[in-house]
């Protein structure tokens, strides 16, 4: 059976404002001009690796520790790059440059490029670097006011003999599964468990909680992405004499913290009000959880 | 530090004949004009489906249960899928005639669309569709002859509980580094188990075992993609009174099996003659697989 050549899908459904990106050093300020080959192992696999992070006033925050991650993922999936960290800083500062925005959003992925299709890392020519700019606002004061909701995923974090979560990949297939448990029931975001019921991390974040003045997050081994926030955060504790600890942390011990919240790059903080139909603490963002962020913002001269 | 553009990656490693490109209906006969947008939820976080098969003379070989399949696993993501089965059936006939080709490879991805960077899959537009083919020869003669070397993963399946093995879907990093552990030791590929260390499969195989004259195969509930081929070989057996049992089956029963082979669309059966440094059975394909493949190629008459 033919069909109408006008069902063929043709539109773009994001917003062409505000975003300049960098594919191998050439820019585009129109997103609909974008594209990578088919052929590309990103596109056919997930075959890449990424980072995010925001900047202000043009400069980039902790590019260095990204650039050390980036590095990192791509070491564990046997993954050469062929781009110097100089240059991806470079082709960085050309996009914010174009772009112009008091704070930007910035990602960076580097695919193993393209080849025959084949599972065979080796028939993959130059990687892809793709930099993907566009302006964003500071973080809603309602994250600080009345906090957000999670949910505890039943989809359980993929388990580090499959595929380590260190490795910060364009296979995100299991926290999207994640991530739609929490957006069908009306939460900011879903927390995973490992496969020993333990805590990991939210979707795109670390979590946390506070009981009786101390900070815990769990050890990376429980299997999650060593965020750089949560690095920046457990150094910012240590140096300020407030108890930190790395540990195993169960569904329990999250419900019956005094506070919760999540920390990423972009977000800084958020604070979490209430787990499944469970209220946290007194409801309401803790006094722990907003001194931190104040400390982090204060010390690394960082906006909201 | 600035660089010389003349650095900056341009050039395209796969052979550009004999393929043929189909993106929502627009056909590319050029390989490097065949793109996707870098808002692509496929290429940004692997979020899409795909099939395989080949086609003999113009004809797609088990084009309804590869749909049938593709539609299981866009049901499993919760992946609305905009096109009707006829129209991707007609997309691929048009690159199939264009192709021109005695046998052709046929991928069909889909992916959720494009759309602002966010997990959540609300945020994708229409599906893109994209059918890439090209010429196939047959598969080669020494396959029957010699048979292949496989090994055991030391990368686990990735469990169910984190991403069903049986969603065909572009997060294939498991599949990859398992099979980099086999291209590592010059091994045509490699057999991943379960978290139970059960067999399940091949990274785009099913794995199957002769012994004493009964066939047998990992259940689905082990981890595992249920082949198409594995499906039409367990339906031939039971026509034609061949024992044939699908359950666990552990490292040792592999490695003590009489025969062992692998199965796929397009490679039908592939004899595996070595495991790590074990020689199965004769060290030579044996009688029992080859009457099979030849019983397959005889009732559904497809090339070998």
């Amino acid at each position: 059976m033919e069909y109408s050549s006008k069902r063929v899908r043709r539109g773009f459904s994001i917003d062409t404002q505000n975003k300049v990106i960098n594919i191998n050093g050439e820019i585009f300020t129109d997103p609909s001009q974008a594209k990578v080959s088919v052929f590309d192992r990103g596109f056919l696999f997930g075959d890449s690796i990424y980072e995010v992070t925001d900047a202000y006033e043009m400069t980039p925050c902790f590019l260095e520790e990204h650039l050390d991650r980036l590095w990192i993922s791509a070491g564990k999936l046997f993954m050469p790059i062929n781009y110097s960290r100089d240059e991806i800083a470079s082709e960085i500062n050309k996009c914010l440059k174009k772009l112009n925005s008091p704070r930007a959003y910035i990602r960076i992925i580097i695919t193993r490029g393209e080849g025959e299709i084949t599972l065979d890392p080796s028939n993959a020519g130059r990687n892809n670097l793709i930099i993907i700019c566009r302006s964003l606002q500071v973080n809603p004061s309602w994250w600080y006011e009345n906090g957000v909701e999670v949910v505890i995923a039943q989809t359980k974090r993929t388990a580090i003999e499959s595929m380590d979560p260190s490795i910060k990949s364009g296979n995100y297939l299991n926290n999207i599964l994640a991530f739609n448990e929490a957006a069908s029931k009306g939460a900011y975001d879903a927390i995973m468990l490992n496969h020993d019921s333990k805590i990991t991390e939210g979707t795109t974040s670390n979590a946390w909680l506070v009981k009786d003045g101390t900070f815990y997050t769990p050890a990376l081994k429980a299997g999650l992405l060593g965020g750089i926030t949560r690095a920046k955060l457990i150094e910012l504790c240590n140096e300020n004499s407030i108890n930190v600890k790395e540990e195993d942390i169960t569904i329990e011990q999250l419900k019956g913290a005094d506070e919760v919240f999540l920390t990423s790059s972009t977000k800084r903080i958020i604070p979490v009000v209430k787990i499944d139909d469970h209220i946290v603490g007194s409801g309401k963002p803790g006094s722990h959880s907003l001194n931190l962020l104040n400390l982090y913002l204060s010390k690394y001269q960082l906006p909201r």
